[in-house]
């Protein structure tokens, strides 16, 4: 692949040259910069991270996206640690991003502090990047998901992205990712919150951590789970609820797994990796993993579309100036909502 | 409350008057004529028709508005033409309305007929409506809505929304409706089928029907439907999936529940009948009702604009000529999906 990157500025050539090279410390200093980049809210570094994001499009989609969620305290740093380093072991380099919205009011509740994985964030062959602190779902999912492109586009083969196990932003991390898989405790009840939140759904894999605290509540916890992906997997059969942008259960190929592990005492890793890989090759065998790429785009562009629609609908000035009135009297049953609607619409003209 | 449409002009005034009236024929004559009104497409049509809809709104809301839902098959009509009888029979009047965006195709698969509720649709107290036959589900669900507005302005005071068990139709009419029914057959299957579909989720009141024909069947479909709804309203309780706007089998006060009737031999209707006022009165006494309907009333408002945004967007000029092309461009990967989410919003300026 010809790396022509002449029609960018100078300095967009540049962070690009040393992201597709092989000068390590170029290449983490070059990544730090495209995604800081990226991550503004200039418009003038919009345009050029866009300009950016483009000319690396070409180098990126060779890693596996692999996302992972669990609620707090399941162990998911311990857990992404101890696969990073067993995959760098294994000759891969590990790309670790968050989608975490509420982070900036939280402080960075999800590697805010790269110290809870501190043997993985100092590998020379790992990169860790803390979630985006700011704005919405959307936005902060968008930024993750641009960083992710960075990251492949620098040859990192295994992207994972993290997210804590609450609101809809495992919905977003799903719908970036090649395989979403859910950690889960070996408590009985923990996967009712799962199937509650509609999260079980979305998992092509579900791992119960620390099974080796209480083994027999794993064993039942993994039966209890696998019998809830059966039901699970026959709904996303017939197309309720999700569309094909995320987690697809019932893929005739691949039915969604239980696996136990404890990844403080790095048991079960190799098993784990053994079925990524496994998932991965059907999936790409069958044409499945180019086609949910391709409908992750297509969902994403529309997502943001929607999302700019709306933000420009309500910095709209004649909307802006009725929108709070015209909602009460909607409320208050003195607005039909469709004669609401067409009002302010026509404030648009 | 005073009747004073003096600010519309001529027509509409007449057809107001009409409609909240107590002239059974000139009643009639004006609900059809307000109905065709906001079915029209022309503007300036719309514009009549959306004073109406503003001058009746004081005259809405004092019915009870029930969704029924269910497969092709499962007795809907043959159902609701019973309980309309049946109500009738308690002094209520009741109207009928649907919602089915496959009846333009399918040359009105729903009420298309009004035969099928021969008695029914004959009886002064019963006002039946075909659903909407054109356009997206959101226009067709946009009018049934309204007509149910028309329908209550002229007393009604059980308006029964019907809708086919198959798309999202039935999320629409959960939307606009105090109580959301399934109909289900006694097979076993039939309950998965409607998990599958994420309908059993809105069920505020599973009905199964034609109990009759395999009492063991129905008994155990019962067993089948009363657990499965225990697991998804655990599901509700905790804001995971449809929002507030739709259905609540999560509400504390009130666990969605599983019975059994035969619509044909009318047996069960009375039974049916004293849960749906039960239902009610908690629902009214815990302030659950009105909350559900401006809650429904908003989400509808912001559908209706998301609806029209996206249609403005899709006409407008420069995006209509770039719009095949950067899907194209996204779809095989050429072009990021929110850089191209970005140049088609740019667009607009």
């Amino acid at each position: 692949m010809t790396e022509d990157f002449s029609h960018l500025p100078a300095a967009e050539q540049a962070l690009a040259a040393g992201i597709v090279g092989d000068q390590p410390t170029v290449q983490r200093r070059a990544m730090a910069k495209a995604i800081t980049l990226l991550e503004s809210t200039r418009p003038d570094h919009r345009l050029r991270a866009d300009a950016l994001l483009n000319a690396l499009l070409p180098h990126t989609g060779h890693a596996f996206r692999l996302g992972i969620s669990g609620v707090p305290g399941v162990g998911k740093s311990t857990f992404i640690e101890a696969l990073g380093l067993y995959l760098i072991g294994q000759g891969h380099r590990v790309a670790v991003l968050a989608v975490d919205p509420s982070s900036s009011v939280s402080g960075g509740s999800i590697l805010g502090d790269k110290t809870r994985m501190e043997h993985l964030s100092v590998h020379p062959n790992a990169y860790i990047r803390p979630s985006p602190s700011s704005g919405t779902l959307g936005g902060v999912a968008e930024k993750t998901r641009e960083a992710m492109l960075i990251a492949e586009a620098a040859g990192y083969d295994v992207v994972v992205i993290e997210t804590v196990g609450v609101g809809q932003s495992e919905t977003a991390v799903s719908g970036m990712t090649d395989m979403f898989c859910l950690l889960q405790l070996p408590n009985a009840g923990d996967d009712l919150q799962a199937i509650k939140k509609g999260v079980m759904e979305l998992a092509d894999l579900v791992v119960i951590n620390k099974a080796d605290i209480d083994p027999n509540a794993a064993t039942r916890a993994r039966a209890q789970i696998t019998s809830a992906l059966r039901l699970l997997g026959m709904h996303q059969h017939h197309g309720g609820g999700h569309g094909d942008a995320h987690g697809h259960g019932g893929d005739l190929l691949w039915q969604p797994q239980v696996l136990q592990l404890s990844a403080l005492k790095g048991a079960g890793l190799p098993e784990f990796w053994a079925a990524v890989t496994r998932f991965r090759e059907l999936q790409a065998a069958s044409g499945r993993l180019d086609q949910r790429r391709q409908q992750q785009s297509l969902a994403w562009m529309w997502e943001r579309i929607e999302a700019g629609l709306r933000a420009r609908f309500r910095a709209h000035p004649e909307v802006r100036g009725q929108l709070a009135d015209t909602t009460e009297q909607v409320r208050a049953g003195r607005l039909a909502a469709s004669v609401a609607a067409r009002r302010l619409l026509d404030l648009l003209n």
